[in-house]
């Protein structure tokens, strides 16, 4: 591999949170640039996908995901190419969408691909956001176990997120108002202007959460996007429509174990006959590509749009880490891996 | 009308809870015995049907029902015969179930009738309980909600009971394991011996809950049928599987608005990609006698059993309905209006 440096950055969890999530956790550590052996495959990573499920990721209890191992790369959504090949499945030159980690270089055996990218499709970073998890979390979240109908209202958390805008966009096209919650009103105003939502609240500033939804959702809301969990959501149970459905796709306003103390929904729940259920993109990876078809022809045409947060170099990652779960990122936070990439 | 008194006796009900529910919120008054008019009847009722979710009906907050109002009497689902008609529907003679009230005759339009009773089937007071709203509640609440699986868990609190005991049974007919929670040993008794459960748990008396729940239910928890909420059900949530079913059928244990702090579910939802539903018998009500038909069979071999807790006389209902709240009634809390009644 003549153009392959020897050396491999890799970014190492070494510490979990404590609870706190801390750049400490991680350590810039090279390692040998491995060499595939027979049927395997060495991917560049050019763009990194921090996400706010990375918390859930570094925990010692078992989660949704094993946890990362101490001494391991950070597990990571990524976009690379192939570089060197001795699978006949990808060739070099292909551009994926896989969990290729933290790293420069990841050693491939195949079942860390998630997607091949399309690079005339779009800047091969949407892979990691509006074209790629992100975009599936709120398509299929909306539409799996939000089943919005014509006329509904949607209501959506952390809305001018990446996950959170899909969600906004996705319930327009199909008929639905759409309500965004979020934390500034500067992402309130990208909510309204850049994403369309018919309102949005800055649920930081609101003196008087309840009066607010009621006032930006007349109608009551049939689905609720939760992304977020906590005090936020405890407003929204009281606006709820009969057969509301509450989509549990973050937890991101509520610390980890143990879950600290709320009002029970329980008769909310019952009063409403209101579903509440938890969905998570991981089981749906399959419906990927079908995804990507549904979206890519929307983002096209202008109707489904997306913003980038892109910060350089791969030791950025853990501070792009923390600037993500402290809600200050302002659109999909991806790491370019190096500055003088695509 | 020459065989029926002239005096019809109702229980009224006179303040809201305040909020507890008490026996002096109703008061047992003498009216006159309205006489049909043209395409009316009256009905005598029988037994009268005593319901935890009459704790909701009487407060003044807006429920599912809208609130019984002050100087009315008391709403119930009640058996009775129709004792004079100028309906062409309902003739003298037959008998029905359907929201008569807890007094001695109800005169009627017809959409008080929630069905017709088969004296012939099963005793009429069935119709209040296993052939009626609690067995539909048991039947429809775990066959539409928890869409038990051959080989599941099914977990159901207040499992001796008119529901509980019905979801058990039906759990096991469709070849779950079946596990109650009660709250005494002798409730735990007739879980085991009466409605066969595979495990029976005494919630009040075990000093580690979740280390009982975790030796009845050795594979986790599919379906969990919670007519309770509160801390019992907060030990259930630990055990409960991937893509588990959690059907919010009632919240005894949780006191009214506002509701209490309890621990957060939505990290549990999401990590097991679990979903709580509210369930509310009086959405399907149209379904019946589809109920009966299905249920009475199982009732006459024996598979489908049932217990009975009849106290005589109107005056005793606001009582009955107290030892209902206090969980000290055993089997389906029954009033005959006159104890020299069938």
């Amino acid at each position: 591999m003549p153009d392959i440096p020897a050396v491999n950055r890799q970014m190492v969890l070494v510490a979990r949170p404590a609870p706190a999530v801390a750049a400490r956790l991680w350590q810039l550590r090279e390692a040998a640039t491995p060499e595939p052996a027979d049927g395997q495959f060495l991917v560049r990573t050019r763009y990194l996908s921090i996400d706010p499920a990375m918390r859930g990721w570094i925990a010692e209890a078992a989660n949704y995901a094993t946890p990362v191992p101490l001494g391991a790369p950070m597990r990571s959504f990524a976009v690379g190419e192939v570089v060197a090949s001795r699978s006949l499945q990808y060739a070099v030159g292909e551009i994926l969408m896989g969990r290729f980690g933290w790293q420069d270089y990841c050693l491939c055996d195949g079942p860390e691909v998630d997607m091949r990218v399309d690079p005339a499709l779009a800047p091969v970073s949407t892979a990691l956001g509006v074209l790629g998890i992100n975009g599936a979390t709120g398509y299929l979240g909306l539409s799996l176990v939000g089943q919005p109908q014509v006329g509904e209202t949607v209501l959506v958390s952390t809305a001018a997120g990446a996950v959170g805008s899909v969600v906004g966009q996705a319930a327009r096209i199909a008929g639905c108002r759409s309500v965004g919650l979020t934390g500034s009103d500067g992402k309130v105003r990208q909510c309204l202007d850049l994403f369309r939502f018919d309102a949005a609240i800055n649920y930081r500033s609101e003196p008087d959460l309840a009066a607010a939804l009621a006032r930006a959702c007349p109608d009551g809301v049939d689905v609720y996007f939760d992304n977020v969990g906590g005090a936020v959501s405890d407003a929204v149970m009281g606006l709820i429509n009969e057969r509301a459905r509450i989509v549990v796709c973050g937890t991101i306003g509520i610390p980890s174990d143990p879950p600290p103390l709320g009002p029970r929904y329980n008769r909310a729940l019952l009063v409403k006959r209101a579903r509440m259920e938890g969905f998570l993109v991981l089981d749906h990876l399959e419906r990927l590509g079908e995804v990507v078809e549904t979206l890519a022809p929307w983002v096209r045409d202008g109707r489904m749009r997306y913003r980038e947060d892109v910060v350089d170099g791969l030791e950025t990652a853990p501070a792009a880490l923390l600037r993500v779960l402290a809600g200050e990122n302002s659109g999909k936070q991806l790491v370019r891996v190096r500055a003088d990439d695509a």
